[in-house]
């Protein structure tokens, strides 16, 4: 368990239940660019975690294939920055597994943060969060629709709902940049 | 030509000339997921376009049949906000090719700035080059090494070199993160 500020902040970029274009709830598969992407983040800004969460016993199976080859297997000593990177990765089956890991780990309750591209009555917004996750009080998980997004039952089962990142009219990113851009608005360094 | 705030900077994404592993100057092939994540995040902020800067002719034409598909062919109905992002896209042969363009849509000229994930003398911080880009009075060019980054000689023909994202004792983002957090840093919106 790491001490830094941002090390009682978890990522769960979850694979379902997520909706899909037709909003229908479904289970997306792992896309390799996400992990590489987001651990990066993660070990950048000095995340405890990465959850990957997916109930699908094959994508289970690739993601720990993926850590093992970067982690312990012959690209460890090819590319050292990936095995610091994915050091931080852990599969999970849902999101309340990656939930009961936590609170054991750090003998608190989790308090969970919801993320979307839509604005909702309840968003906390960046600096306020910022504020809490500094306090330390508790470990953090937030969470990361793939697909078309969250739930309405993972917002509605969350501490947390984050404003969401304002586009000039567009408001489209990849998981990757949202990642990229929430950790460092909660995380980043302020001159 | 778009009018608000951040429609006077331009991304280019360079393939060459770049470093690689050892430090010898290399054309990188052209990432997919590049070009989508980065369209997104121009498209996001408001960006006046995006340059994939690449000097080989098969990978001109690949981007160039990637965007195609995605702003007028079947990909165009299928998923229209690709169409919007894909549409900021071009390809240029070289960083002073981009430059030109750039240079006779404005009438001035441009202002380049490189960008890295080492520390430099004569670095400005993302605070100052905000308020310079704010202030519109000439077109930005940023620029953004793949591979292993920008090379000395880019750095030295560029106006400004931007600050790296100081990681905690680790600063291997890819090349997406880099460009979400620092477009957010120079141009996102301030609560």
């Amino acid at each position: 368990m790491h001490v830094g500020v941002g090390s009682n902040l978890y990522i769960g970029l979850v694979h379902h239940p997520i909706y899909d274009k037709r909003r229908e709830v479904v289970a997306t598969a792992v896309t390799n660019f996400d992990i590489h992407d987001i651990a990066r983040c993660a070990r950048t800004y000095g995340l405890g975690g990465f959850f990957v969460i997916t109930p699908l016993e094959s994508q289970i199976q690739l993601v720990k294939r993926i850590i093992r080859h970067w982690v312990e297997g012959v690209g460890s000593s090819y590319n050292p920055t990936r095995k610091e990177s994915l050091s931080l990765v852990q599969v999970s089956r849902s999101i309340d597994e990656a939930d009961h890991e936590l609170t054991s780990l750090w003998k608190k309750k989790v308090k969970r943060i919801a993320t979307g591209a839509s604005p909702d009555p309840q968003n906390i917004g960046f600096e306020s969060l910022r504020k809490l996750i500094e306090d330390r009080e508790a470990p953090f998980l937030i969470l990361f629709g793939t697909g078309w997004g969250l739930t309405q039952e993972v917002k509605d089962r969350s501490d947390y709902i984050l404003a969401p990142i304002e586009g000039k009219g567009y408001n489209h990113l990849s998981v990757r940049s949202a990642v990229a851009i929430i950790l460092d608005r909660l995380i980043g360094e302020r001159s």
